[in-house]
């Protein structure tokens, strides 16, 4: 046996733990029932232990050392680089500082659940405290072994190789441009604001909606499912991929474009190289490909005109709410409806257009906390100032729709935001290049037909894993590096030209 | 920490990982898509073995001997007897038989699934052969490690202590009373045969039925789920126990009753004692003592008269189809029906009269297969003679319906088949001793209370967890050994005398 099949097969029982931790997980999103709960976290818990203890066997760095003289492919190679970088990411923080973040972030999240409702920041201030200076120790940690700044060691844990040096040009591009088109647009909907469909919608109407759209999509039911679960998210693994959405019976628009956007993620996973499934190189590049998966399907594809051309009969024959006769549920409207840009307090609920200005709120603020400059108990003060400039809302005292609603930072996840935009951008880009390659695309989508553009996905984003860095990966795909131009582009045909 | 704190510690950790496995295991056969079964199979193959390591370590060995020296409370004494039996059975094959029986086993399963349908019993039996064949090596590695007989070595590891000399006499006595008990029960039956309700029986109205029953049975729906699946089983973990069902819009008595029977596995597990929920003590006795709890609420409580009278209305009100003033639907009627004792092939379609029969045929055939006095190639004619016996029915050249039905002896399962049968008469040795003790408790079936006898078997049986042996057990709940009359004088109550 060489040495690199000495980690190929390491790397495939890791991954094997990782499946049956995957399974438990969704199970306790979405099927477990309250009571299990507690024995459920133990045996996370301990399967965590477990893989860690597999992730940091010393002996990986021997065999990868040795691999580096066998002949190996180039996905071979590239496996090697990305059981290397986990072997390193794992190993560069010191095992008592993740024993110690583990239990300071978990009992922040729970606090968080509690104190949240309260609308109790004062009460957080200490926990969140806990969970920065580990997170700064973290970053230190990091730096000192990738020589790294402290704040892109975090990013890098989410989107390798991603820098603020990067990020700064591009979100400064979105600051410059956003606020002004978010007033534009608003102006320009409120001449025909869209008129609201009125419920209630059954619940299995909407999932029976939901599921056509999955297949319309290209979901492979072989290889995955739908539920229901309190946050909608995409788990499991690639050869049984579990997407999950919430229902309401006010409305349908939320739990469909939930159910659209995890069936993107989902068809990243699916699309994955099925050769190299238990290898570290088969599984998705990063956070921000991820969510660019997502977010072509549920922004740049499925609220387009073209596809609410498609959309429009199956919502008036899906819902017995339905009047399909009304101008409430005529295509014009239901477009108004799928494109409304609005200022709110929440990011989960913004619109495309505002939603990157939340990011970059967080963004701004979470590394200023990596790097010192500021301290938890200034995260109101820098996070209204910022509301009133990029939003024009205040939430002053308002702690619960500011700075408690999220739980990335009671989770410790610092470093994660950005890669929403990202992937915004990434989507942006590719989603140009695909309909540059093949311009049928748009007619498809206005047929249901989302062939040529899975194929395009899965050729150039979705078959690769992580043999190609994310450079090299937009380089080929889209012939340039990752531009803000797109985005923005993508915007004002959709909110200001069109018509 | 002590040898035995190492012990403790090292089985919780063992625990944990049984958790998502059990949890994996019971989203294979309720959620998982077919597309997911490759992968899925691998994961749990990786995790049995990391288990089996864990199981097999040379250090519980040496922390066992030490611990004996250690000042332990009872319940202690009775997990370290618990861990040391765990270690002793895993340790006493050798690694390579595992690994082969679990080859020969799956490849043999997987074959059956196909051969079954096909009637082809030639192509089972090279497989079946080297099934046996493992079974045997397996029976004589004990054998030499314990000193046991060679089908006693097999049985002792789903009924640690049971052995043929205790079984005998048992089985004999309900040979020699069954036939002829069936012949009278059939005939007196057929004087007044049931009528059989119409359907079609809505899924959706089965499952409320069922989760009805499920409350008033006193199933916790904190820590548990009811749910579908090909087999009913009960699964997950005591935390959170996962029951299933089948459905057919034909009928609701099969699926109704198969709720109930995993419900009384169910609450033995909800009932375990929760301070050792993670430990070997904590875990349930043996099979037998399983099926007894499933056999008390499915067969003693629930086809009783009494429960017969809770039931009829809930019935009535529950399906659309019932017809509440025909003749069909009134309590007698329905008690015939789920009293309905009949010759058939089929050992789970099988009444509580004839099941045994099914079961010592199988006893007595594959007990001959692990000591060597009948080849593989003889079981058909073997299987033949018996029915014909017995059940007074021909199952020549009908494989499917004969020595094929069973997966037991594809999977390997030697050894279990008596315990459905113990399991049969240890319940109506445990109703008998509760209703001794509360004589109230039939008249409360009959207003759907189980309250009492749910006490009665938490304080018993469920919260015994694996403290005591089956002897001490049957001993203490009930007074007596096991014997075969109350089992026999139940029937005759039951199926003779009553009127």
């Amino acid at each position: 046996m060489t040495s690199y099949d000495q980690l190929h097969t390491h790397f495939a029982r890791l991954n094997d733990l990782y499946h049956v931790g995957a399974v438990a997980q969704w199970d306790e999103a979405a099927m477990m029932p309250i009571g299990g709960g507690e024995t459920r976290g133990q045996a996370l818990a301990t399967l965590d232990g477990i893989t860690h203890g597999m992730l940091t066997d010393s002996r990986i760095g021997a065999w990868a050392a040795a691999a580096q003289g066998e002949s190996l492919s180039t996905w071979q190679q590239a496996n090697l680089r990305e059981m290397q970088r986990s072997y390193h990411n794992a190993t560069c923080v010191p095992a008592d500082l993740v024993e110690r973040s583990t239990l300071a972030t978990s009992r922040c999240e729970q606090a968080w659940r509690q104190y949240r409702p309260e609308n109790n920041w004062q009460a957080m201030v200490p926990l969140l405290e806990n969970v920065v200076a580990l997170a700064r120790e973290e970053a230190r940690a990091r730096s000192a072994v990738t020589g790294m700044a402290l704040y892109d060691t975090l990013l890098d844990s989410y989107e390798p190789g991603m820098t603020c040096a990067q990020l700064d040009p591009l979100f400064n591009e979105l600051k410059e441009f956003l606020p002004g088109l978010l007033d534009e647009v608003i102006e320009r909907q409120a001449q025909h604001p869209p008129l609201l469909p009125e419920g209630p919608f059954a619940i299995e109407e909407q999932r029976q909606v939901g599921l056509e759209m999955m297949r319309t999509l290209g979901f492979n039911f072989e290889h995955g499912r739908l539920d229901v679960s309190h946050h909608p998210f995409c788990g499991g693994v690639p050869s049984d991929v579990r997407i999950t959405t919430r229902y309401s019976n006010d409305g349908f628009v939320a739990s469909l474009m939930g159910v659209i956007h995890e069936t993107g993620h989902a068809l990243y996973e699916q699309g994955l190289p099925a050769a190299w499934q238990a290898q570290p190189v088969g599984q998705a590049l990063s956070t921000a490909v991820h969510e660019s998966q997502s977010l072509i399907m549920e922004m740049q594809a499925c609220r387009s005109r073209e596809f609410l051309h498609f959309l429009t009969p199956h919502l008036q024959r899906g819902f017995t709410a339905a009047q399909p006769q009304s101008p409430v549920w005529q295509e014009e409207n239901l477009y108004r409806l799928f494109t409304r840009a609005q200022r709110g307090f929440i990011r989960v609920d913004a619109d495309e257009v505002s939603y990157p200005l939340h990011v970059i709120l967080r963004y701004e603020i979470e590394r200023e906390l990596i790097e010192g400059t500021l301290e938890v108990a200034g995260i109101p003060e820098a996070w209204d100032m910022r509301m009133q400039a990029y939003l024009g809302l205040s939430t002053a005292g308002n702690y619960r729709d500011g700075c408690l609603q999220d739980v990335h930072w009671p989770a410790g996840l610092f470093g994660y935001f950005p890669t929403y935009t990202l992937g915004a951008m990434t989507a942006a880009q590719l989603f140009a290049a695909a309909k540059r390659t093949a311009p049928a695309v748009p007619a498809q989508l206005a047929e249901g037909n989302f062939s040529t553009l899975l194929g395009w996905l899965r050729e150039h984003v979705h078959g690769q894993g992580k043999f190609l860095d994310y450079t090299a990966l937009m380089q080929r795909a889209t012939g340039e590096a990752l531009k803000s131009s797109h985005f923005r582009g993508h915007l004002r045909a959709r909110y200001l030209e069109d018509d």
